[in-house]
């Protein structure tokens, strides 16, 4: 029996771009690995009216309802009420939330040494602590409780999680609102469903799909979804434990396929790959960045734990820095010009040298949308990397703005990287 | 009359979180402008059975539906077909467009130097050229045709817009989706809608609040939505361009309760600030990053036109780089440890004279989760700025994980530069 939940999330802000949600994608995997199966994230702005319509769409075809957002102090935050109103349940303040949510308020402004008007704060609290009567309460990880409301005596449908906006306090409220008895009862005896993922670079997507047809029809049970994104290529495949079989059918194609270009079939991304070779060779790595600003040493250092093998980064956006802190001999650079292999190469160098580390990576292009030449167009990149086994270069003609050409830069010096650490060196 | 618009994004990456969709918002976006009120965007993975729900949901009380992503040349890329389903229109090769899409195909493959099995190539490309019959065909911007389905004869409902995934595809055949007829014919006469946006840094949401609950019965006709992200405030307000003078009562309210925190009101951002009294003083800007590893070098590197004023930065991650590289003496590191005030001072001063920048950045911090100490716990974040009219600085305690504490410190870095650019120098 298939258990199909839902996700509503709220504000006005996701909708319109200004914040990027995360939410929902991290609620349908925790909901995916507990068993239940998420088809449609729903996303509405603060008006209750949309997320009413939202609500009562998801509610008709699933056993669970889970909403994100809308909880805060603010007048537009109007989640409570509106579930509350959806199931039967008109809100009221609950004493006991007011009082943990004033305490709450009160040490977080003591430990911040933060001031404020005290009926402003009163206020937000109040509205804080106004939820739906008979709800059950998840206590606050922020300010905001987060609550499930099932329906009103005499009524039917599914329960409705509601938890905050912020990611870490959605995230540290999961555990209590899957522990509580309603959500409980709708996901015991959920199947479980696994997800496997294999990871490519540089195959191309008509390849990919051409070797998946050939094998479709011994795929059965699988759900395959293949998505390129940042140069890469990901094939993730949901299946239940008894498909197990199947799923070797398809990772043994790709693997016998695509044998150079597959790097991961365990989950792991470029920068997990990057990092553990580093710390079993026991190398450390530095940058040398032109294009990319910066981004590549943000990259490297994205990974907790990457203290023990990034010592850092120079981001040499003018000339002269790229003589000064890297070396790069400024006769190299006008003879061949700041985007070229030639001084791509003395930057890896540079890096090395400038941090004393045992790889270096150098990276200069083209970022656009100004800059481009008829023989460097925008988009032009070229990226070198060193180390004590050998060397490695790759000129590159990416397509898309400047965002996409810096993100797609980054990727592919990391597998420069990664292809150096496998031993794959060309000079 | 309000004409109605809704959004369905398809893919299982981004229902997933693989991907984050940013067409979802830019869509929303675009349509407001046009004079269309968008609700609610759905997003589905790629499944018929979902994909159909959702259009159908937003159907029955939309006047428009647009819908990104599925036209790739792979089996699961299945939203021309649905879409043709669900308005009555079976799909088939359209030759013309089959003869289009090869074209591109071939031309695209010659000028990367591709190469892949012919059989694979032609089949991706008939799967893209197969669409529902009687369909307006929108010019591929990439390789896959975008499409307007109307309802069949018989029928009645809203038109579809499908248009494909990539960002830079979707955003370079929109003005071809808007200028098709069933299109013009929706949005003709629809009510233009206007957008104002006001910024604050360091002003509490709950202070905020109360600032608005002052003024809301004379904010008729406003929709407000505030939002908090990365330390700063956003007041976004919707309005008619009738409803300018409550605006006005708005705008006024913030600037009389706020006028040191409010630092936009144009819908510039802090970047744009910073960017824009950097040209005007015709000042450059070079930074020294620790914990943030190079992620302010790029920020301050993400403005097209910022090689004008970024001279670049020093991820010095490795105590030895920050000597080596900054000048930062090894005796003050001993003394007061990398994190700390006085190593942040050193660090803005290093990267003024490494790279010979009139402004100097330095930031040093735990990003955690390990590296913390009773003392300095993660959170703990130093920012120093030194240009030649002061100095700043400023001790941060910020809450969350890695990635928010590295994202939260940029930001702040860069406040810090915008004060001392207007002249708020403390030393």
């Amino acid at each position: 029996m298939t258990v199909r939940a839902g996700v509503v999330v709220t504000g006005t802000e996701v909708l319109t771009g200004r914040v990027t949600d995360r939410n929902g994608p991290w609620l349908a995997e925790q909901l995916r690995a507990l068993g239940a199966d998420v088809g449609r994230i729903v996303v509405v702005g603060d008006r209750p009216d949309d997320l009413e319509a939202a609500l009562r769409h998801l509610m008709a075809d699933h056993d669970l309802v889970v909403t994100s957002g809308g909880l805060g102090p603010t007048a537009d935050d109007l989640t409570a009420r509106v579930v509350g109103d959806v199931q039967g349940r008109p809100s009221e303040l609950h004493e006991e939330t007011y009082a943990v949510v004033r305490a709450v308020v009160d040490e977080l402004m003591r430990r911040r040494g933060w001031t404020a008007d005290p009926a402003a704060v009163d206020a937000g609290t109040r509205k804080q602590a106004t939820v739906p009567v008979g709800a059950h309460v998840l206590p606050p990880v922020g300010t905001a409780p987060g609550l499930v409301v099932t329906p009103a005596d005499g009524r039917d449908g599914p329960p409705v999680v509601v938890l905050p906006g912020p990611p870490s306090e959605l995230r540290g409220m999961w555990p209590d609102a899957v522990a509580a008895p309603a959500v409980r009862a709708v996901l015991a005896g959920a199947p479980a469903l696994l997800e496997d993922t294999v990871r490519l670079w540089g195959t191309l997507e008509a390849d990919l799909a051409q070797s998946l047809r050939r094998v479709e029809d011994r795929l059965d049970g699988l759900e395959v979804s293949t998505c390129l994104r940042g140069g890469e290529l990901e094939v993730v495949t949901r299946y239940a434990p008894d498909a197990a079989d199947r799923l070797e059918v398809l990772r043994g194609a790709l693997l016998t396929d695509f044998p150079r270009t597959v790097f991961s079939t365990d989950g792991s991304t470029v920068d997990d790959v990057v990092g553990d070779a580093l710390v079993a060779r026991g190398w450390t790595v530095a940058a040398a960045e032109s294009c990319t600003g910066g981004l590549l040493g943000g990259r490297l250092t994205a990974r907790s734990g990457s203290s023990a093998y990034v010592l850092g980064s120079v981001a040499a956006y003018a000339n002269t820095a790229k003589t000064a802190l890297l070396g790069v001999p400024a006769a190299l650079v006008a003879e061949h010009g700041a985007v070229s292999p030639q001084v791509a190469d003395a930057m890896a160098d540079g890096a090395r040298t400038a941090f004393g580390a045992d790889v270096g990576i150098g990276v200069t292009g083209v970022a656009g949308p100004g800059g481009g030449t008829p023989e460097r167009p925008v988009g032009t990149v070229h990226v070198a990397v060193a180390g004590p086994s050998g060397r490695r270069a790759r000129t590159l003609h990416l397509p898309g703005g400047r965002e996409q050409v810096r993100a797609i830069t980054v990727t592919a010096a990391l597998h420069e990287v990664r292809l150096l650490l496998a031993g794959d060196v060309t000079g």
